[in-house]
């Protein structure tokens, strides 16, 4: 079996998006041990690295060692026992994999549920609070990877605060990309990934836990669900006082690469950050309507990170897909769950929020779609970009 | 913050072990998707390697998007329902561990005890198992990370099968550094970790699920409690016939890193790398001993890769440690629970299981021990090594 070797692409989908060389090359140093002191160094500044990210004084701010899945199930298998109650907003895939991990460890999910590609309603979760004055969490998607839909976190949580709920916020999409204000908003246990708006290689799930999160865990009558999850054990390792306790073995390359792409994020600044993907989102809205596309998300919902272009009559969105990726090397997504052939995901995301690949992925749909008899101007959608752009 | 640079290590700890330059190149690839047809040929052309690692046809053999102790929940959590019984064997950390796990996930453990250092006893495992009819699962570990025992998997196999068990087997420091034979053996679930004797860097885990264990997860009364672990759901990921279904985001350079050890696995041949960590041990062993250092294990049950030596009297283990890392670049590793501050580990593990680094251990730790005053002729115990090697 030859080695493998990974073909060149732009990564314009929902994530991965494209990871930086520096990032790259900070991956691809030499592993060290888990409890050495140097890495520990590396840890220690994560965490500070992750709060300025997350907007927290958190101390229990990390990566866990998995996925974001796993971030989402760290934060909802700590804070939730059996019989626990939580009120769970539903408007896309993530939404639902939230209702479906509370059921796992035996909580009660009480669904509060938008149409796919509108953000969580205030006023339904007012009601669901209402009704059940007893839910000890209130759970939502900040940017539902699955549609583009953005909810309100700020309202949410002045909600949730005021019926007592603790907060679990899945910012995997958001962080970074669009306004994220933890300790502002008050929320409890928030959780991301790498390779979106980070643009980091995709493996760790960075989470920050407050403190009313962190007495919720030592009131638990019950020991968490998980041993490789459980937040108790996990301090030990990532904020122990004198010496860390040896927990889980953690993946030292991937934490050497997260650095990187954190010290990136704070070089340019969280609000140019915001601001960067917001103008390159723009740019591309306007390919997208000169190619006579429409977005499934209203204006004022709409994640600038994550595109939902709903496929135009008659094209077959695979094939778009297929010839996107083998002949120009650029990968978008496709539809999730009830929206799958429905639309088409363009990600605009930390590195791979560029003009160069704004054009690059505007100009490449506008030959595709030529090519499949859609009736356009060619180059009238790039022109429009570099219009947005002011060039 | 400046950028992280990593020291260079040679790490003879318990892993992680010395990543090969070719591993680190593979790692540093560009990120593509995690539904790009060739990363789904990565992951196929990576099930065929690891069933060679692990010996086995099994098609559910791939890597858990985490560290090993995720792998550890993940044979757990699919084959264990509140209500069940587990017959966990205890002979160190890692069987503690599984028997904390067990206990999180509402089954009972019985626990087969035995002395730290020494093996699983075969006869107290008979013993429980008869006491306990009802038993669904045997689990032990064959490569004691925390001793460095290795327990006899093809009698304790047998034993399970003879009553009806299901087995589960953590290989974490076995796989490819000691004979392994899941078929052969039988095995069930079986789990292991890249950064022991793959030497590729941590945050995955390889495991292989039999057929048997497949038909135990489907005939299973309540959902695995974890989402993200849910063997029947990394079905539709890894082994979707036509299409691949999403579950999560792999770690996508992991991935090439695990694919490149695995090939380089491969190129020596099993039977070679087995040979290869009983070379150097042998070689570490006579070292060991000119220091006038014992092993805690006795010769019959050692592990080649993980040597675990005890402390002379009067010797300061923590300075010593410190002192290796500090002037020597080299990690060796401490005591883990009971035997904290009683013993150092010495990995002799992939990469890692070098001439050269044999020497360099050795040589190191006669400077350091003849520093603080332990009478040693200087050269003996490097001497003592070349002669091992017939050199």
């Amino acid at each position: 079996m030859p080695a493998f070797t990974a073909p060149l692409r732009t990564l314009m989908g929902p994530g991965p998006s494209d990871v930086s060389p520096r990032v790259l090359a900070a991956l691809a140093q030499p592993t060290i041990g888990h409890l050495d002191p140097e890495f520990i160094r590396l840890m220690d500044e994560t965490k500070v690295l992750l709060q300025y990210a997350f907007q927290t004084k958190n101390q229990m701010t990390f990566p866990v060692s998995a996925p974001g899945s796993a971030g989402m199930e760290c934060a909802l298998v700590n804070l939730l026992e059996p019989g626990d109650k939580a009120v769970v907003c539903v408007n896309g895939v993530f939404g639902g994999r939230m209702r479906d991990i509370v059921g796992r460890i035996g909580g009660t999910a009480i669904v509060v549920e938008d149409t796919w590609g509108t953000p969580v309603d205030p006023q339904k979760v007012e009601d669901a609070l209402k009704q059940n004055p007893s839910a000890k969490v209130l759970a939502w998607v900040q940017a539902e990877t699955s549609t583009g839909a953005e909810s309100d976190s700020a309202t949410l949580a002045k909600l949730g605060h005021a019926h007592g709920c603790l907060l679990v916020t899945d910012t995997v999409t958001a962080l970074g990309g669009t306004p994220l204000k933890v300790d502002e908003w008050g929320l409890d246990a928030v959780y991301s990934g790498t390779q979106k708006c980070l643009s980091c290689v995709p493996g760790l799930s960075p989470v920050t836990f407050s403190e009313r999160a962190l007495d919720a865990v030592k009131k638990r009558k019950t020991p968490c669900v998980s041993w490789f999850l459980d937040i108790s054990l996990l301090m030990g390792y990532w904020s122990g006082e004198n010496r860390r306790a040896y927990h889980h073995t953690a993946p030292i390359n991937a934490n050497y690469a997260l650095h990187e792409a954190l010290t990136i994020l704070r070089e340019e600044g969280l609000e140019n950050s915001w601001a960067r993907h917001r103008k390159h989102h723009l740019a591309l809205r306007a390919g997208v309507e000169a190619l006579g596309l429409s977005f499934v998300v209203a204006e004022a919902h709409r994640l600038p990170q994550l595109n939902s272009i709903s496929i135009p009559a008659g094209v077959d969105e695979a094939a778009v897909r297929k010839t996107l990726l083998n002949e120009h090397g650029i990968e978008i997504g496709a539809g999730l769950g009830s929206m799958a052939g429905k639309i088409w995901r363009i990600g605009v995301m930390g590195h791979s929020a560029r003009q160069e690949n704004i054009l690059k992925v505007v100009g490449a749909l506008e030959t595709v779609l030529r090519a499949m008899g859609q009736k356009l101007d060619a180059g009238a959608a790039t022109a429009a970009v570099r219009k947005a752009y002011g060039s």
